[in-house]
């Protein structure tokens, strides 16, 4: 007699789909991996006639997801609806709450309630997967989970939105600015209809806050994350980077330190021969430091049909198999909320721009704000040369606090000589 | 009352006092992780009373190491000697015998008798754990085994022996010969005395055996690698990799062909645009492609006594957790033992490196050697230009089988303008 395994599909878009096309595809071999035969059993979508390139006749349907955890010929539930509350969340409390496995590619509700259903996955002793939700085909929640188990883990960093990484390499690559790179992107379908939650870094900041949690066995905390996404990231910002050896990315760094872990998502400069800055387009990579391992490089899709299907079908195997892990490597009981540091008391290098007009006298004025907030100046380098128009002045900062580097900039731009509001990108050393 | 787990640790090298820091240092994080206490309870060497840095007062020893399996205090065996057969071969076989669990850091043990120790394993009930054996600190192991599960990989490769890698690097940086940078890396530790095994290619091959059968469910077949090292490669063909886009690596390459699976290790040039063009010094590096993941790309340090002690502990997670996991993915006896491809049936492109003295019709002859065979040239270049002494005429081929290459190669040494026998590399398409 053969072991079954019987699925529920909640969520039919694409990785629904991806994930019904592999178990199709790969019947046999998926148990012969695991012993067990897995066959999808019911499914729930918006439009229950709409092809989807794979045949759903013959498995029970639900208009409502939530009811499917109920059905007594489903013991593991995948939840594909996405969302931070409402159906999604519904429907994984019931299943966990009826003793059913979950599998989930839901970043924003582990990122949100992550903690909460944990707990409830462990009380009733079942599994809470998500490989899916933290870039896709890249199987790192296991590689931080398991794979480094052995290691007190003190950075973990990442490009984890595809959408953000094409955006900025095609800027790279044609000299494009951000709002027309957009709208090209978002034509190819690299970038949706409404892209804030991409390039605002809040798809990011939920696959971060995931991270952290599994890296620092702490609970998950979205709240603390700091969030600043790329709109205002500009050609001459690119064009700056690869003049001081750097490439602009849009990175979740999350990593211990002495006023406790800081979760920050924003467009960082990073040092063209590193592993993350030769990571372009849609590919996603994540970074973790162990104390022994050291580093550690993982790079793949981090999104579309087959890679976050993959990632999916991976946790079913687990399951089948009875590869058990706690949801976030330990027991809810067990973690210890750890202090958050805020984005103020970071400390890092700063590459900052400045459009000021070009009198006698800017630059000592300049140089006397950093230096009265004792932010030592690496390089300094004006673009142009004209009495009557504004100039930009770029600075690279020596390690400096972000709250010392705030002010200096809030104090230049009441300066006479100031045309724009000063920005500054942060310079990560990886 | 705590679980506990009682490791016995055979090999007291660095790696194995590697793995006694890690229990020690990490003693709460990993109770907290595993909901187990690890405990060593016996260790064995070959000098018990050498400093290794960490302290092995009160543990139980033995001088051979064998014995230690039978120990009713161990139940979980490190097996940390090294070498095929012999002490490190019948301890894991009585262990296993005995029931309990075996974690190796052994390539040259799995490689050769992979498959028998896969079936004791089974037999008994019990996980034989491998994740240190390749690429160490990378957990690339589980990343094929769990996280790319629901894939058909179709290519696996990657650069396993940080020794070449790290002579490789130093070629291009520094544009010495092989034989000169070999010395400096004894010198500095990263060769050993006698050098053999990892820059003759062994080394690779036998992570490569094992990599094969993690990724096609087949029995491990070390005896059908293709193995050539890097003692060939010259300063002047890094040169003229440069030249062409490409740098040169020692890669182990398995990938699924009509003809059967290829395993092969030997000298690549690959494009330097690639992640694994990019991966310097001591650093490994593995690619694995996958159906619907697609390529998916792990960095980090293959040796060592921290990267390697990590991997040896998360396996020793994994068996504390009761993650269990057969050996190779699936159990032995649902492996099918593919055909097996020859190096004389691949087909890829080809740099080429003749020695000639430069008189006139050379080129013409040498073309029609290579048009005779079928083998079309994408470029031609020649070095120098005298009459009197040897000159170098560098090729690039389009796709072509092995065969024909060699046969052209054969006809052309035989030319009498032949000064040297002209030499080929592989170009690796990624």
């Amino acid at each position: 007699m053969t072991n079954k395994i019987k699925i529920g599909v909640a969520g039919l878009g694409t990785v629904g789909a991806g994930v019904l096309k592999i178990i199709n595809a790969h019947g046999e071999l998926l148990q012969a991996r695991t012993g067990t035969r897995l066959e999808v059993t019911a499914v729930s979508g918006r439009d229950r006639n709409k092809d989807r390139g794979v045949p759903i006749e013959g498995l029970a349907w639900y208009d409502n997801a939530a009811d499917m955890a109920k059905d007594p010929d489903v013991d593991v539930v995948l939840e594909l609806i996405g969302g931070s509350d409402g159906v999604a969340k519904d429907l994984c409390v019931s299943a966990l709450t009826l003793g059913k496995h979950v599998v989930t590619a839901n970043k924003a509700l582990l990122a949100i309630h992550g903690t909460e259903l944990a707990e409830l996955a462990e009380k009733h002793g079942v599994s809470l997967a998500y490989e899916a939700a933290v870039a896709g085909g890249i199987p790192i929640v296991k590689a931080l989970r398991e794979g480094l188990a052995g290691n007190a883990i003190s950075r973990v960093y990442g490009i984890l939105n595809g959408t953000c990484n094409y955006i900025l390499t095609e800027m790279e690559e044609t000299g494009g600015e951000f709002d027309n790179i957009l709208q090209d992107a978002q034509k190819l379908g690299y970038a949706e209809a409404d892209p804030s939650f991409d390039v605002d870094g809040v798809d990011t900041a939920h696959k971060l806050a995931i991270l952290t949690s599994l890296a620092f066995g702490t609970p998950v905390d979205f709240n603390s994350v700091y969030i600043e996404g790329i709109r205002d990231v500009t050609a001459a910002d690119i064009a700056a980077a690869q003049e001081f050896g750097y490439r602009i990315k849009l990175l979740g760094v999350s990593r211990r330190t002495d006023k406790g872990i800081e979760q920050r998502v924003h467009p960082c400069m990073v040092r063209t021969d590193t592993a993350i800055a030769n990571v372009s387009g849609v590919f996603n990579a994540v970074v973790a430091d162990g104390d022994f391992v050291d580093s550690t490089v993982y790079v793949g899709r981090g999104a579309g049909e087959g890679p976050t299907a993959s990632a999916v079908v991976a946790d079913i195997v687990d399951i089948a198999i009875g590869r058990h892990s706690a949801t976030f490597g330990i027991p809810v009981e067990e973690m210890s909320p750890l202090p958050m540091a805020s984005i103020e008391s970071h400390v890092g290098c700063y590459y900052v721009c400045l459009t000021v007009y070009d009198r006698p006298g800017v630059i000592a004025d300049v140089s006397a704000v950093f230096r009265d907030e004792n932010i030592s100046i690496e390089s300094l380098l004006q673009r142009g040369r004209s009495e009557s128009e504004a100039v930009s002045v770029i600075l690279v900062t020596h390690e400096a606090q972000e709250a010392s580097v705030v002010r200096a900039l809030s104090k230049i731009e009441k300066f006479a000589h100031s045309v724009a509001t000063p920005r500054m990108i942060r310079i990560v050393s990886l």
